[in-house]
């Protein structure tokens, strides 16, 4: 299934299922499904996909009673897609947790300033808090930052946490999520290397937007290309129509599971919460260096694709 | 005024006004103060502190009514603080962000290491995000993490924002303030020293517990300390009743207005949100060395003291 956010025509933010090129509204989809008599579920859905989660809904049963035929796009619960406006699939999550677990990314950035591989670095999957509060949605303009010279995307997959948890063992974390999506880590690396210096976060350096979308896969979509607990999915990155990055969600070096293990121990992971896997190698212009592609401008239109889930596109404003 | 949240019979957390020894819920005592006819207000109160300061609520008036005299001791909205748990004040924040703006903290800290100064740390405060789904109140116990063998305290004082705002200005920074409250950030020093080295976070060196409380003062209470831009307050902490900690939050390097300011330049800034200060000078077991203690264990009791914000006390399990 893809679940995503979508804003309705009073300008409010409705979850919804995109069923090719229609959005069904999740809360009134299923009660018209129900009246039908074609949805068991006695529960009704909520409006939002936040809590949606938080509730451990599940949509599959009207899922697969809507991919039978198209009667419903005449529904008021129908949205074509072309019609609206997509939000982030997960507008408001959490809580936003970002890692750095694709070696490649790692050495190239690394070596591109001098520095050696940092041994630890293969001991844990690392990561830090970011801003949870600045998501941005597909299509939407992520604003540079008045304060960075040196803007940057980076190619990401999140992962999006649908069931509590602590300690969770990876090899039991399959089941702790709800979906994939597309996601790009915006970056003012400027401002990161100064506070990397200083020995803490990075903050200002991330912390102005994050965007993700179109919508959040789940994870019974993928299992064809499923290797064990690595995942087949190919990542691109365009700028301006020109493919700069490519790379596989496989090759990451610490698994899904390894990253939720670090994450819950010793604390409670919650619906709702994400966790970006870090930056796939060739993702980001800092690896690339601006000898293949300068830092981003106010115009620039930055594409991230990855198999399965779909193009995220944002303009620089 | 003191705000405080507190589990009332039925286990509900439920926001209070702290006045000598007793607790007045703030839903219920509005109401019956409206009932009365002393209070103008027609807007009830929330039972969550969090929407209290979303929805931009003032107890004033309230307050100063329940000063007068203590018959609403017998109330039934009256709860005596003997016979209470307090949780935190505010036990879900909407985010979480700590500063490092204590230069004798680093300046120390840095030197036990044999390491200089930072010269970036004086061009701007320098601040992470962590984890603020990890909250503990005032005597609850704090779990030592399975993964640590050096845990230690930091003494800090927690801001919390009351007024939505963005790229606000150091000198209006103080109408975004609801108030203070003592803050202990609880580090993993092994797992911190880890992190650092790979450059990102501390995340868990610091994630599994933040202890804040007893109650989050007003700023009206502290105009008779306040020094400009300063506030002259003592921070003490003790280790199972033996004092190891003492500085005064006037000698913050960076003010708060101009933490608030980093932290809101290009990103929104919401009521709910915590900024913590950063350690004071001689303000956690890192900076002293362990000749003068060793590492916290199961069984030691922190206290941690600010002037007129109260006495934090928390047990390592």
């Amino acid at each position: 299934m893809k679940y995503v956010t979508y804003l309705d025509t009073d300008g409010v933010a409705r979850a919804g299922l995109l069923i090719r090129e229609h959005i069904a509204d999740l809360e009134r989809g299923l009660q018209w499904a129900q009246e039908k008599g074609r949805c068991q579920a006695q529960r009704s859905f909520p409006a939002s996909l936040l809590r949606f989660l938080e509730l451990g809904c599940d949509a599959g049963e009207l899922a697969a009673y809507l991919m039978e035929d198209t009667a419903w796009h005449e529904e008021p619960f129908a949205v074509p897609l072309a019609k609206t406006t997509l939000l982030a699939p997960l507008p408001n999550p959490r809580s936003f947790r970002d890692f750095y677990a694709f070696e490649e990314h790692v050495k190239t950035a690394r070596a591109n300033r001098g520095a050696d591989m940092v041994p630890q670095w293969y001991d844990f999957p690392v990561f830090y808090f970011s801003n949870h509060q600045a998501i941005v949605g597909p299509d939407a303009d992520v604003e540079r930052p008045r304060y960075t010279e040196r803007l940057d995307y980076e190619l990401e997959i999140g992962i999006v946490i649908g069931k509590e948890g602590r300690n969770i063992a990876p090899e039991n974390a399959r089941e702790h999520i709800a979906g994939l999506m597309v996601l790009n880590d915006w970056s003012a690396r400027d401002v990161q290397m100064r506070e990397v210096a200083v020995g803490l976060g990075p903050a200002k350096g991330k912390d102005f937007a994050t965007s993700t979308g179109p919508y959040l896969l789940t994870m019974d979509e993928l299992e064809d290309v499923r290797d064990g607990d690595r995942w087949n999915l190919a990542m691109t990155a365009r700028v301006n129509g020109r493919e700069l990055s490519r790379g596989n969600f496989r090759d990451i070096y610490f698994s899904a599971g390894e990253l939720i293990a670090r994450a819950s121990d010793s604390v409670t992971l919650y619906p709702g919460d994400v966790l970006g896997t870090g930056t796939v190698g060739t993702g980001c212009i800092l690896e690339l260096t601006t000898d293949v592609h300068r830092w981003l401008e106010p115009g620039d239109v930055v594409e991230l694709e990855v198999e399965r889930l779909g193009v995220l596109r944002n303009r620089v404003k």
